[in-house]
């Protein structure tokens, strides 16, 4: 062993003990002929003295940043000490040193705040995963996996490892295909998640399953988003949907304690999918937060189930709203005096073209008890103040309103709501809430193929009491214009995602176990019984030999590391990501391959552009 | 929930309490008006007893093998106890049933002893995983998993995921490659290790990493290859050889204990390459018995460095021993008395093609001190009796005797040891021990391409004492033939093999971490710069910013359960495993894409055969 002790081991109790030391200069300093070397390593940092009888050793091999470098010395007491660190109250006399390794000058300094840009930071990760803010990010990441390893563990789950090299089933995004050299012209397939091997692992009898998993999936890459991934990937025989809420939330909770220290005592929160659309205008809602969407006018399709309070902006002559099909508002509190060009600077914001919208009414609530609003020819005060009251607005708050079609608006509320709620500080870092929303739609409609697809992946269960709809209709869209009124639009799913400050961490469902039930499934969405028989014959087959009822989850682990980590981006808790081409851009990967490669895999290539 | 209890919970003390299980049903029995069943779930069995008051509901709903059951109903005493089985005390009176799903009949019997041969049970492996042998090797490989994480983890290990989609840098193994969408004509390749990875860990001073992980590699399947395949892969910074060896012994040990319940107090043995290869013919020699190998006739090239015991088999006029590069024996414990036929079919089994000896030569040391030997006619009683004393043997022994090309003939007479052991009874697998092989050779000579390949990576590093050798001598050989003279040959690494009951189960080296002796390794093996470049452009990068002197070591995770659980076969120990031709034959994958992805990918097939 190169050291007796890390860089963030001593103590006042280890005065006067003769130790080794091993680590990476951080800091060269010299007062006359003393030279001072913050000596740095996973665990922490040694302030390590030279004195001058080591000068002549120190000019022979001079010191740089970075520096791979070994002191033995005796601990002493500093005389200034340092108590920011926990290593501050000591340092180490050095007796003699040996430098391990030389370091050129790095392309960006190895500190919190560092000068490198993205790009070259990337280019070379191995000095950027040097940086304090890193580690803690990697070692955060590590506890989380630790964590639930052991929760899940003591829950009597057990870790099998599924297959990497599968079958192509393409639904929903596309494969990362894999040729195979052996079998001719025939390509494995990366798995987009261990869906249906957890689901035969059920079938096999093994009722509580996890692994923490690498899944694949070729998209067009987002912001933030990485052709390979990683899930906690868990599935129960033998439960229903309230087995898993309670088993999952459980897990959550342990993490927060284990890695964040935090009692998270409350009850988890739970909404249908449906409210949450209807009060947040979005299916993982921040409820960090209130500014709940008021519905002012409800859309024809869903009036009668829901309350239309229409009533409140008709017959006044203001045509945006009369002929909007939705009409949302938000009470922002606390925000009445916003200059006009504060407001006019959100009108331009919701006009941006990500969100849409053709503009934004606001009704200021002043505090003297006055209603102002940039429709004020429309509306009397009076009328002002009821719109206000049913929003849900005291005095000092704006009510923002925006009318359109249904669809893009209660996007656009939600959005604007996310925004005022950052801009207003709402959105702590530091506070965690969790949120289940259930009831999700079975299916989606597909205006490209009119058809339906599945909202989560055909694999899931409608609620006990939609089976009969499902199967005593048939998919068949016959006026795509109506497709909400098909009996399939209405089919709710077991299926839950859980929101933890309004991203969602992790969604599953009950699944299907039935064969003929699942045929169905398949049917609905546009299979021929040859195609899911081809795709999914093993699954159909193991559902006639006794598949048990089970269900299951799975959580985005880069992205719950993120949000514990209070970060925006999953690629800061990646030790090695790649960029928004799927590029990685130190190995600088994927190159070309040999000739000789493409041949022994029978495949030639075809490049286009 | 649809369960009180599992199948395996109930005992005596819960007797009176109303429960409800859930599980498959493994028999059904009728004795008049009762009906049996055992009720199966992972935890174990249950009985459970349907009283005649059911029996019109069964009549309705009759039960079958693998229907999935959930029953209501009281726990009673049993009247005849099954004190094999935990719940054998007790039974359940069943007040009512469900059958949450039929089962048509299974291929094979869900059984210990199945009567499903091998294709069947991979092709319905969802059948096969219920059968309680199978199970018990997914929880035996659950709980290596789970030790060893424990012990790294106190050990200050960190898990640090690393990617799968990486850069094809073909050297051994083939590389199994990914076509890229988004980068047209690329590749990337799937890990056959970390191994650059975790070094890169090491120099961002991540001083203790491990994963457990999966690795890929396009090899033509000899039988218990996979092509994907999990490691127990770990690197340390700061370390030399000593310090791995301890950390991993112990590693070894844990997972003993855990596991198996056996305290490994003995010291791990240790022993040289060229000791390995001396006495036992084999790098990875089973130690749990002895007959080491004798070296009769030394081959010329360590004549010298080894003892030459040829003047015992010389000048009898025995053109095989005289002609012979090597003349290697055993002596096989208690056998002298084989009859004829029995030596006559060992030399058959040393004929075979697989071992390819010409024949064998035998000595019967008698139990009443006379020496027999198929070389009567060569050497004399006595003679014989020096023979078969330097060989170790005592009376009733069977010296035997392989003779013939120094390379060859040792592969030989380890088969050949390894085989009487066997038959002897001598290789106990409830027996385990532990050895280090250190000190390989760093270079292997390929005769193909008459250049030095690397024999563990080309990432390890040479002993210290003998860089000099390395960088001081070129690496081109210009006397294929006596290839062993050149300086390279000798050089040994700073490598080593954990080697349990004959097998392999990990290996490592301590890494090169300076950048020209990187480059001179990479030249050695007769690599340009710019190839070097290409392909570890990005480690050589890394060199030049203070790496740490590090090392590490990767355990066969499949091998490794595989043996503790008493198997030859890997597979039994893989949840979904591939056949022989890389085939996963229950998915059906690989299999052909549609011309939609090839498109996309922008490859086209070019199919020979």
């Amino acid at each position: 062993m190169y050291r007796t002790h890390t860089c963030g081991a001593l103590r006042i109790e280890n005065i006067g003990e003769e130790i080794t030391l091993a680590g990476w200069v951080q800091t060269v300093r010299k007062f006359g002929a003393i030279t001072f070397v913050d000596l740095r390593d996973r665990y922490g940092i040694t302030q390590v003295v030279f004195n001058e009888s080591l000068n002549k050793k120190l000019d022979e091999q001079p010191l740089g940043r970075e520096f791979v470098l070994q002191v033995k010395g005796k601990v002493i007491e500093r005389s200034s000490k340092n108590l920011n660190i926990p290593t501050g109250e000591i340092e180490v006399a050095v007796s003699d040193f040996t430098i391990l390794n030389k370091s050129i000058v790095p392309p960006f300094t190895i500190q919190d705040e560092t000068d490198g840009g993205d790009d070259i930071r990337m280019k070379f990760r191995y000095l950027d995963l040097r940086r304090n803010t890193v580690k803690k990010n990697l070692e955060l990441r590590y506890a989380v996996n630790r964590s639930a390893r052991n929760y899940l563990h003591e829950k009597q789950f057990m870790d099998i490892e599924t297959p990497f090299l599968i079958k192509s089933t393409p639904e929903g995004a596309r494969d990362i295909v894999v040729p195979s050299r052996m079998n001719e012209g025939q390509f494995y397939a990366l798995p987009q998640s261990p869906q249906t091997f957890k689901q035969l692992l059920m079938v096999s009898g093994y009722d509580r399953y996890y692994q923490v998993v690498k899944c694949f999936r070729d998209e067009d890459l987002r912001a933030d988003r990485q052709p390979e991934f990683t899930q906690i990937d868990c599935e129960m025989s033998f439960v229903q949907q309230e087995d898993i809420l309670e088993m999952f939330e459980g897990l959550i909770k342990r993490i927060f304690k284990d890695v964040k220290g935090i009692d998270y005592t409350d009850i988890v929160e739970r909404m249908s999918w449906d409210e949450a659309m209807w009060q947040y205008g979005n299916d993982k809602p921040d409820i960090r937060f209130g500014m709940k969407v008021c519905n002012l006018k409800t859309p024809a399709i869903v009036r009668g189930e829901r309350e239309d309070q229409s009533a409140l902006i008709n017959e006044a002559g203001f045509n945006v709203f009369d002929q909007a099909e939705t009409v949302l508002a938000i009470a922002v509190p606390g925000i009445s005096e916003y200059t006009s060009k504060q407001t006019d600077e959100l009108t331009d914001w919701v006009k941006r073209p990500q969100i849409g919208m053709k503009g934004l009414v606001y009704i200021r609530c002043n505090a003297d008890g006055n209603y102002k609003s940039s429709v004020d020819k429309f509306y009397s005060e009076e009328r002002l103040k009821v719109i206000a009251d049913a929003a849900g607005a005291t005095k000092g708050d704006l009510v923002l309103i925006l009318a359109g079609a249904e669809e893009r608006t209660r996007k656009a509320i939600s959005e604007l709501r996310l925004e005022l709620g950052e801009r207003l500080g709402l959105r702590k870092k530091d506070e965690f809430r969790l949120l289940w929303v259930l009831d999700f739609p079975l299916f989606e409609y597909s205006e490209d193929d009119n058809r339906w697809v599945a909202r989560h992946h055909p694999f899931t269960s409608p609620k006990p009491s939609q089976i009969e709809t499902m199967i005593n209709n048939a998919p068949e869209i016959s006026d795509p214009a109506a497709y909400l009124e098909h009996p399939y639009a209405g089919i709710k799913a077991n299926a839950y995602d859980m929101v933890l400050n309004g991203n969602e961490i992790g969604g599953g469902s009950i699944r299907i176990y039935q064969r003929e039930l699942q045929e169905k499934m398949f049917a609905a969405l546009g299979m021929s019984p040859e195609e899911s028989k081809h795709k999914f014959g093993f699954l159909l087959g193991a559902f006639e030999y006794g598949a048990p009822p089970h269900g299951g989850i799975a959580f985005g682990f880069d992205r719950l590391c993120a949000i514990l980590g209070g970060s925006e981006s999953i690629r800061d808790f990646i030790a090695f990501p790649k960029n928004n081409s799927g590029r990685d851009v130190m190995l600088d990967a994927p190159s070309t391959i040999d000739d000789k490669q493409l041949d022994e895999l029978s495949i030639t290539l075809n490049v286009k552009r």
